[in-house]
């Protein structure tokens, strides 16, 4: 019989939240990433067209890491019309040793939010020039809350602007934010003065064309696009790779594909193979960051395997720790 | 709160068993592929070498079947040094209309196991001779003996001979499944004379290099060869290919690449786009099976996210009516 830790999604939000230790845990992923002995297998992915519905399955081996995660984030988009949520999902995690299944983390996709945002935070912390002090956030859903959230942490932000399609929705977050981080936080009224004054854009939209046009950049700001992770997506015009002194992709396989690197290779602007240094190989100090306080920087984050198997870790040793969840036995 | 269910290896062997249903559930899967409606995306493969692990994902979509399963599959090769069995794993079945988690299936590979012997059982039904009395089993593992097993709910089997690499656990298996299907099985002293004497032939080893020599096989006989499920394992001489009047593949597009196909192709006897009507075909009356009770015949089994989708949804199915496993709220 063997032991296996269950954790619902009530246990690990309180368990894990987005804060320093979960940046610098899925930091460290991305370091090891650098190192070549990562093993991260292709996304497994499967349309389900007859319900709107598609399933993602993501993990990855980290030496130094002692388990890995199998991530399958379930999207069904018509879920709202009869009251639920369109994703959802767990991780699974299993020792790198054994291959013995260790936890079963139910969190519905809350770990996914965490290290989506921890990623956010890893790519500001080198690549954002030290003294940003004003965000711009585009998209006023879970995401764009929490890459606001975790730009806080890692860079002085004073005061940021939220924008949606839905300026209900803009206000109210702004409104939200303010509260939670007491900084001032307000709706932008128009995009294009909005992100022309922040410092640090994020980007967190699900768009099918750009949102985001290369004119309004100037020189200082850094950008991180996280909204694109499928091939429909593209949130910046293609434009803004040649305005750009710095492109970062999270991983470079799989931005020429899913990222905003595959609309820049789609409009002629950027070769299909072209190299660029990964935010591992940054965060290793073997690639180069920013190179001046004029250089204007893009992060491209399209979510890695290595990011579940950090956090999924990462939570099932705070569970250990505070003898939370259930245990059962098989 | 989500209520969701927990099957422990336990209640799925008590739920589950290798019977006709279970059969016929795995055939209706095989039918369903032909339909052409069936999304099942390329196996997600992990290799963990420093722990000479690796971990495999499966996955189908069936219409028809209001569920689907993603199948984790580790096997890690020095678990027995330390008293730990070599593979284990679970299932993680979700609707396939709001992608919820609906059951967590921790059958340690159990419900795997049934599911590929219900898939020879399936090849038997369609490719042996009506008539097969006879069958030789290469192989004295848990496999081997569930694919005598399928083999005898199928056809009127009345002996069989096991053979194996250590002799001991060939006549231990033998000894067992004398008992439990009440014929004669006795463990092969010499492999030629042994597959020559058989109406079936099925083969169950993790051989790299091939163990079935085509000049044994003789008029009428159907083979399964179901251990190769990894592109440097090969049980079958490629000559089989010549000497067989039909082959059938369980997925063509995966036994290319990890079956007794990928071997005939490397040594230049069968085209590397020739094509073959799969299992599916043929038990949907699609494509041609056994010509004559003369006719030499092969399937090639490399296993299938939709024989997961189908045993997983079916035991689902099973633990619901009998009100077994745990239910726990998410």
């Amino acid at each position: 019989m063997a032991d296996i830790k269950i954790l619902t999604e009530a246990d690990l939000r309180r368990l894990v939240t987005l804060d320093l230790d979960a940046i610098d845990c899925v930091e460290q992923a991305f370091a090891a990433l650098a190192s070549g002995d990562v093993v991260m297998p292709p996304i497994l992915s499967m349309a389900i067209a007859p319900f709107n519905g598609e399933v993602d399955v993501k993990t990855a081996f980290v030496p130094g890491i002692d388990s890995f995660a199998i991530k399958v984030s379930p999207g069904f988009f018509d879920n709202p019309k009869i009251g639920l949520p369109s994703t959802s999902g767990l991780m699974v995690l299993f020792s790198a040793r054994t291959g013995m299944l260790e936890a079963l983390l139910l969190d519905n996709g809350y770990l996914t939010d965490v290290r989506t945002a921890a990623a956010g935070a890893v790519a500001a912390r080198h690549l954002a020039r030290a003294d940003a002090s004003t965000a711009c956030i585009l998209g006023a859903g879970a995401q764009g809350k929490l890459q606001l959230k975790a730009l806080s942490l890692v860079r002085p932000i004073e005061s940021a602007t939220i924008w949606a399609r839905d300026p209900d929705k803009a206000a109210s977050a702004a409104v939200e934010m303010t509260a939670e981080l007491e900084i001032e936080v307000t709706a932008a009224s128009e995009l294009p003065g909005a992100v022309s004054a922040a410092d640090v854009v994020v980007t967190t939209t699900p768009a099918a064309q750009p949102i985001l046009q290369a004119e309004w950049l100037r020189p200082g700001q850094h950008v991180t696009a996280m909204g694109s992770d499928q091939d429909h997506k593209n949130e910046l015009e293609p434009a803004c790779f040649s305005k750009a002194d710095l492109y970062v992709p999270d991983r470079l396989s799989q931005t020429r594909l899913l990222g905003e690197l595959r609309s820049a290779i789609e409009a002629g602007i950027v070769a299909s193979d072209a190299e660029f240094a990964e935010l591992g190989m940054i965060v290793a100090g073997k690639g180069e960051g920013r190179s001046s306080d004029k250089a204007i920087t893009i992060a491209d984050l399209t979510g890695t395997g290595i990011q579940d198997t950090a956090i999924a870790t990462f939570a099932s040793r705070r569970a250990l720790a505070a003898n939370a969840g259930t245990d059962f036995s098989n």
